[in-house]
């Protein structure tokens, strides 16, 4: 089954919106086994809008189009869609009835505007719209369906998940599971090597390999005809996966490494404070985006000038003198301190180069020193992160957050691959 | 002059990355007078590619393609426009040259695969890559041009500002100048208030309001045959604006809140620290995030608990008591403790209840106080940033950074029109 999606709107043209829509439909539509072949994205122009509609349509089995469904002039999906399925506006009663009722729950009076978005077309299925008053529609010709929904991300999110979805899976009459582990702490290509031999595990199981800055996602999807057969291929490779590459996969699907880190730390009853130099407030920042975080977070010291790793965690001069601020003995210092001085659980500290100057020739650009402390233990560990200055911040911050990960679940400290240097 | 942007990439369609490429390239061209018409999506399939390229040759008088010029061998780009224009590879000395230099910079052997990427088509002009292995291409059809760039954002950005861009603007043969006016602190309705008149002002100045949680964008853009003329309309309307928004505006095109901030302190001689509460380290992330900042900003404290604000600024146990976390004299006191500990010549701080839970009648969800100290003033006032937790935090820290800006440059401290409650 394959697919295109129609993005309709001149703000998506001119750059004012990125097309979040598109993207988050090509991962459920993913999800789901329906592969997206083609995303095309038009303005508010009836010829440019019938162009699309038209190859789509001839093209593909299932056409998704959003926006251009509000109730302005320069809204033109309804109109266009009609014309291209020659097909009358007739007045809908339960598009009607949605409208009213939530104009009534918002305690706000009915436009005729609003009114008149209960016209739809007549050989069209009206798509409920349970958070706007744009309802969508569905065109269907044998196998092939043609949805139309608004563009207001949370009102198409919802049409396409509780309506759109469920009516493709029923027709692709197979079952279609995945489930992405999500790892750090290991490039690409020495996770590809540890898992040698995924691939021809399970026929039914494609596997994937989705790298960014921030660790590799592994996606692994079954497709099957037999939803019990399905599951357990899944589970034989997610066991697999689990098996060698144990110690790098800290969560699943949506889940962030933070997220993680202070379920852990909420479990156990133990608080981290953090002492940044070169991440500036990234990690205490990822943190505090967590709701609940104060129950585990303590505080935060972002300890720029060397005065004030002396002042906020008891760095002496002389050693900061003696080994430079980026240098093991000043992270584990800075760890020990803010630990110390906060009373918490868990030290945990960054300290390096995060560029574009600064650097000398035995501490390149992207040398990071991240140091941890407890009362049992203290250490630190060298990271190269090359010459991207925010993206040093935010590697930097995810492995040290991964140093706490690992520290809590009594995991080997560092992947040796990433303390050589480059 | 119309356009089409063809995206290519598997990873595109499956929504693992966002198409933040086509909204740059869309806003860039558009501020350039350049009309978007399309954008279309395509995997790393030839069929697909070569269609899109087709109707894109056919329909439009400018192509612009980004992707799928990797050294591996799923990026097939290459190959794919070298088969449409019908033009085999030839080496490029140019852009092997490009290439060494790169390794040779970063310290790395070049592979095989990388010399390859010397490799381009016959027919085009090579385009120079200044952050990347992969060059360019450029074929031209009498007043047609059809462009090739790699995928990577920086790199693509460079091609299209140093090279594609003005070349287009040649070809365009009239004068498109644009300026766009960055402000913060003001809702986009008072600013439409503030500016009424506006649009009649200059028949050749088109007036477009971008807003954004961070503030609101005013672009201006004059389309006109005669450079001076433009030039003075827009000059005139520019002015306009200076005049009756001055205080809300820190900058133009590109720059940052932060980076302005941090110009003003440099200027000045001045250093700057920061007492986040509700904010979490988002300041001094944004502040860290601009190269040079250690000469102007000090140390940061995220003191997310009563004992760390007590602790690490001073502020005392009574006080907050008395007053609650979240309220204008522990903001004051804030800033009071981060300045005088630091020995910096500006403490500014953040309190606020960023949610969803911790909300009472008095103190709604979204309620920040933020505090700044001076060795001459002391002073806080509150905000209203509504109920999504991270979006609270984004917008205080741009307020905070604003308040610094605004004492600055003495300018009034708070416009009145955010300190009403909601």
């Amino acid at each position: 089954m394959k697919a295109e999606i129609i993005s309709i709107g001149d703000e998506l043209l001119i750059g004012q919106v990125v097309n979040t829509n598109a993207s988050w439909l090509g991962e459920q539509f993913s999800l789901a086994g329906i592969q997206i072949v083609r995303v095309t994205v038009v303005g508010d122009t009836r010829e440019h809008i019938l162009t699309a509609f038209d190859r789509a349509w001839a093209e593909h089995d299932v056409v998704v189009v959003t926006g251009g469904l509000g109730p302005t002039h320069d809204d033109i999906t309804r109109e266009t869609v009609c014309s291209f399925f020659d097909t009358p506006l007739v007045f809908s009663q339960l598009a009607l009835d949605d409208i009213t009722t939530m104009f009534r729950e918002r305690n706000r009076p009915l436009s005729d505007l609003n009114r008149d978005q209960a016209m739809v077309p007549a050989s069209a299925r009206v798509i409920r719209n349970a958070h706007g008053t744009a309802p969508g529609y569905h065109f269907q010709s044998g196998e092939k369906h043609f949805f139309v929904a608004p563009g207001v991300p949370y009102e198409m999110h919802a049409m396409i998940e509780d309506d759109i979805l469920p009516l493709l899976r029923t027709a692709l009459r197979n079952t279609h599971e995945s489930v992405t582990m999500l790892t750090t702490g290991i490039p690409e290509s020495a996770l590809a090597e540890q898992l040698d031999g995924i691939e021809g595990l399970e026929t039914c199981v494609g596997v994937a390999f989705l790298p960014s800055p921030m660790g590799v996602r592994i996606r692994l999807t079954a497709k099957g005809t037999e939803h019990t057969d399905c599951q357990d291929a899944l589970r034989r490779v997610e066991n697999f996966v689990r098996d060698r590459a144990a110690e790098y996969i800290f969560g699943t699907d949506r889940q962030t490494l933070e997220e993680m880190v202070g379920r852990l730390l909420m479990e156990r009853g133990l608080q981290l404070s953090v002492a940044e130099s070169c991440t500036g407030g990234v990690i205490t920042d990822k943190l505090t985006n967590i709701s609940g975080s104060s129950a585990w977070f303590e505080r935060g010291a972002v300890t720029y000038s060397n005065e004030s790793k002396t002042a906020m965690l008891g760095v002496s001069s002389d050693l900061i003198a003696a080994h430079g601020a980026v240098s093991r003995e000043t992270a584990e210092a800075m760890a020990q301190g803010i630990r110390l001085h906060s009373g918490s659980d868990i030290g945990l500290s960054t300290t390096g180069i995060a560029g574009p100057t600064g650097a000398t020739p035995e501490k390149p650009v992207g040398l990071v020193w991240i140091g941890l402390s407890t009362a049992a233990t203290r250490f630190a560990y060298p990271f190269y992160f090359g010459s991207n200055r925010i993206r040093t911040k935010q590697r930097a911050a995810q492995a040290a957050l991964d140093m706490v990960r690992r520290n809590l679940l009594s995991l080997p400290q560092v992947p040796t691959i990433l303390t050589k240097t480059p």
